[in-house]
């Protein structure tokens, strides 16, 4: 069955994503002697580099989504059927998480674990709304526009959005909830999750409202 | 009415642009535990990525000038109307100033602050000289030769002008102003804005007439 | 001879990857003063860039294999004679142990030494079972729907892998028997090659199965 | 007159690589706090990304050679006529000298000043070689085949060239000369230029054998 295959490449993509940003936030925390600027550069440019790959691999054979608010936002203003998008975020949800798992394997920590790392407040909240913003708003006009470049600009996007957002850019509900299994420097508390996937669905909403602003005719 | 909608355009990416340029500043500084060359490399990375980015995804919309001195080199050489350098300029400006106060507030700082980090000197102005020569001396190529490489080349110049510049190459009037209300790392006092701005106009007319040299008939 | 031309494009690429993993290991942790994380990073970047300009400039003459287990792939899925196969892996691995030495000789080492450092157990060779598993998986894919980004997805996967396998990524035979040949950051004893090399394998039978599963019709 | 003009582009553009290369060397040695690791990084980032826009921006005008290794080599396997070979090269040491005045200058340094850094011995000589060898044999293969990627390939190739060479990778009389009167972590003493530049004459006689075994006819 075609969606089965899509919803497949899906799973592999996100749980492929979320070994990169686990595994390297493992080695970045076991290598920097408690210098945590470096971890993240080196965390930022291992995640932005993955980026290209599994867009420019996942890319023709299931859109390469990898994250429930760009399959949301696609059913929203693009026309995608309700059933994919929801097979697709389950797939990304269980994909993420077993990715979370191979990353503790790979690094000979315990399987299966819970984050006690805490993040929140006003202002990473705020950074979850601007990162989900701009990642939607770049879809929006990448996807119209130069389509071709698409690897490579959420490549950069977030390469940077580690940097630029108080919260290192979370923007994606599946990877957060599969974060919560690494109780490493890239984990997050279960308690922490709603608020951050909240924050994430607003960004997604005002980017469409923004693009809509931005593009409309009148 | 088109020139409001370009004009949202520029007001944005601008704000986009310098949340990045303030937002990686703060993060940086708060990571780096003093060590200032890991800051200002995660820094320059952030900001090229960034950049690479809000080109590619305002290009379509408004041109994705982001610089005053940019819409005055259109004007002056492109034949872009006055009232459109002057609409953009003011949304540069006050999109720029809403970005800062946006990166304070996502890491929990004062909204509103005025940096009293001062800038200048002999040194740090001719940086300024410097970094605004060769980015309208790269556009002028760039955009007659090889435009659909700008979004590359933007980024890769100001990824090493924060590096090769003594004053780490603001080159933009709108970014300087607006950097005033960041009290960190990444900020300028409101005192020394103005020389900063006055070595960047130099640098744009010293770039115009380097190009005549290079390129012109005779 | 068409084959023996193309075997010492494979070798005279693969000994320059390794001058390029070995040297840059080398100036690394000459330079980092303990600092691995440091020392990584600058490895994981040199590498990811050499490998782009290397793909670039031997792609046109002999394909730009460089790997055993890329050229064993290619006679097992895209009908590549057994004989260039073989003579491709013997010119990889001569090539390399000589990029080894010249490595050594550039920083006026031994010129031939072994590397004490230990590598294995089981988490490190899953590590190169998830490297070797992602490398084919992307050649698959990049290959077939992206030939003309192969050499920047190789350079952006390489980058990421040394960071997000517990391994480092190794995820080659040809430049794992080289590391043999150098007693530093970047080498491996002989004592942990085989069980290397074998996971590589894996790796490699893994990425064959899951890209029928992801894309055969059924 | 034409060659004038082109002579007047090698200028400005070795100038402008000789200001990144001794510019983010002086802001790199002075916020690294000793860390030569971060140093070279940064240096070798800065320099990568300001050639691609050097050979983006000055390839339409001049062809961007900006090397006398590399005209040097256009006479003798691609027909240039010597007489302009001759002025390019006046022209890139003339401006590789300016260069590194303007970066003295930018950074509040004496103007004109003489390194005091001996380089040299057998490994480092060596490695001038094998920069020198691979940039010729790099730019062979991707003039021909792929001459819309040569600025990424020369980025990528000097950033990986930084670190995996003893010397790192000078690779080039112009840019040798004129880090004589920069007495900083990018500086060379005079008695060290003569050896250096043979260095790299010889690896770029070795690159076009190299080129002619791999490529010939039969």
């Amino acid at each position: 069955m075609n969606l089965l295959r899509q919803a497949s490449a899906e799973g592999f993509g996100t749980a492929l994503l979320v070994t990169v940003v686990v595994g390297s936030g493992i080695m970045a925390e076991n290598l920097a002697q408690g210098n945590i600027a470096i971890a993240l550069l080196a965390n930022a440019i291992a995640t932005g580099a993955a980026l290209y790959v599994l867009i420019t691999v996942f890319g023709p054979l299931s859109g390469a989504q990898f994250n429930p608010i760009v399959s949301i936002w696609q059913s929203f203003v693009a026309g995608q059927a309700a059933r994919k998008s929801i097979a697709f975020i389950a797939a990304q949800i269980l994909g993420g998480c077993l990715g979370a798992v191979l990353a503790n394997l790979m690094f000979d920590l315990e399987a299966i674990q819970v984050s006690q790392k805490l993040r929140g407040g006003f202002g990473q909240l705020l950074g979850e709304v601007v990162a989900s913003f701009g990642l939607i708003l770049m879809l929006s006009s990448v996807l119209r526009h130069a389509p071709q470049n698409v690897a490579t600009a959420v490549a950069c996007y977030i390469t940077s959005a580690y940097w630029f957002t108080s919260s290192t850019s979370f923007a994606n509900p599946a990877v957060t909830i599969a974060r919560i299994f690494s109780n490493t420097f890239a984990g997050i508390s279960p308690a922490s999750v709603l608020p951050f996937i909240a924050a994430q669905l607003a960004g997604m909403a005002l980017a469409i409202l923004a693009w809509r602003f931005l593009t409309e005719d009148s």
